[in-house]
This record gives C-alpha cells, structure tokens and sequence, in this order.
C-alpha cells in the first residue's frame, strides 16, 4: 500500500502547477516542482535572493504544502534544500522553465533548488470533498476512507 | 489596489475544492471550504473530534492554505476558529455539503466550523509559473509581476 501511494505521490506530483514552500522561519510562498523520481528530489527554479535560494545555501529544512484538486493530490511534504548545479539547472530549464521563463537561461538570477523529501503525509483523490470528510470519520471509526488513499511515506 | 484584491480573493475562493487547515500544534489537513464574504468566515464541514472540530471549541488560532492552479489562487489565511450553530449548518449543509456527503445532516458526526480571517497573504494569477518567478524576481528589482496580482489583506 505505501508503495502504491508513493507511485501515485510521484505521478500526481507531476501534473501540480505550484504548491506552497514555507523554510526556516520564512513565510510559504508558491512555488512550481518539476518532481524527478529518479533522484528523489523536487527541484524549483527560482531568483537569487528569495527565500528559497537563501535557504538552500544554508541546507535548511523545508515543507512543500500541495492542495491541488485537478491533479488530485493534496500532500505535506518535509524535506531538506540544496541548491542546485549547473548541469542541472540546464536539464530541469529544458524540461521545464524554458516553457514559461520569458527572460533567458542565462538571466544572472536563475537560481536552482534542490528538495529531498524524507516524509509526507499524501492524500490522493479525485474526489476531494467526499473523500477528505471520509478521513476525517475514519478518525472515529474503524472504517476505511472511500475515493482516495491516504498515508504517511518515508523516502 | 488591496479592495480588488480582496474582491478576487472572495471570488475566487468561492472555487477552491480543497486546501490545508493547520491548528495550533496539529499537523496539516486538506479541507473543503465554502467561502461566505457577507459574515467574512470560511466554513467548514467536519467530523466530531477531528484537529479542526477540537480547535474551534477552543477558539483556536488556525492557517488555511490555497494552493489551487485552477482557480486561479494561492493563499496563506491566517484567523480565528468557532464552532458554528445548527441554524447555520443547515445553510452550509444545503448550500454546500448535501451535493457530497452521503450520509444525512442528521449524522450526530457532523461539525461545523467557522474560521474568521483576519489577515491573508494572496496571489491571485491563472499562468501560475510564470507568475510566481515574476514575483520572486520583483523582490530584487522595482518592477511589478506580470500575469497576476500578489499583496496582503486584513479583514
């Protein structure tokens, strides 16, 4: 069962526009994941200066928040930042910023962040409000949520 | 400037399925909320005995977080929660919960909350990526983001 929610975690994760990422002592701001499966990581672009950039010099702990109804995935990730290298400020601009970053790859501000997550609670859904008042029951009773799965994953 | 804002904010609201309620040292939950600027609140249908329902009874201090590209808005919602009246749970159930919850109005499970904003940190823009790298970068320059509308509200 946690394999099957950490799959359908990585594939919704996918089709999220933007989700909430609150560092250290900071205010959550949004922000667009590209999610890469491959290196357990959730990379950002972003501007030098911003809270994100400043953390990810420091390795501070982060929590990415997603509550996106279309791609039916709300989720509270924890994890660690890094920033990124230059190679792969490339591959994830490719893939990714080129198609909405009108000022060029080599705007002296781009900045990448890396996310490991180590944890999350993740609750997938194409029906939100029925299922998300079938956990909040679930509480009470025995009874399995219907409409979505709900857990805690370890990375 | 800041009363357009509220006006997108309300509106906009008004189509958000879910977001994350977080109470004072309780972990993060995706809830449904219906969106009622004529008592400025935000309601919320839950379970007897969830974080939400506990907090509400003791006039909690919550957060309500929107991260939902396709209605357009991300928020951070910062106030007050109550328990709400019977009077007014049959409003919010025929408004809202009757189209989602199966079981009856007169599940002696069901909650209602009231959360009263007093402060909330808004953007509101349909080219979500773009957007917030527009507003990160406006932290190091004096220009204004393109594509949206980013401030704070009091209520």
């Amino acid at each position: 069962m946690a394999q099957d929610l950490k799959d359908t975690f990585w594939k919704r994760l996918d089709n999220v526009t933007a989700g909430l990422l609150s560092t250290d002592s900071e205010r959550p701001v949004p922000m667009a994941p590209q999610a890469d499966r491959g290196e357990n990581a959730i990379w950002f672009i972003t501007a030098a200066g911003s809270a994100a950039d400043r953390a990810s010099q420091s390795g501070g702990e982060a929590r990415f928040d997603v509550a996106d109804p279309k791609a039916g995935l709300y989720a509270v990730i924890e994890g660690k930042l890094d920033h990124g290298s230059g190679d792969k400020l490339d591959d994830v601009w490719n893939a990714f910023a080129a198609a909405w970053l009108k000022d060029g790859r080599d705007d002296d501000s781009v900045r990448l962040v890396k996310m490991t997550p180590h944890k999350a609670e993740v609750w997938a859904t194409e029906n939100s409000a029925s299922f998300l008042w079938e956990v909040a029951k679930s509480n009470l009773t025995d009874a399995t949520p219907e409409g979505g799965e709900h857990g805690r994953l370890a990375f």
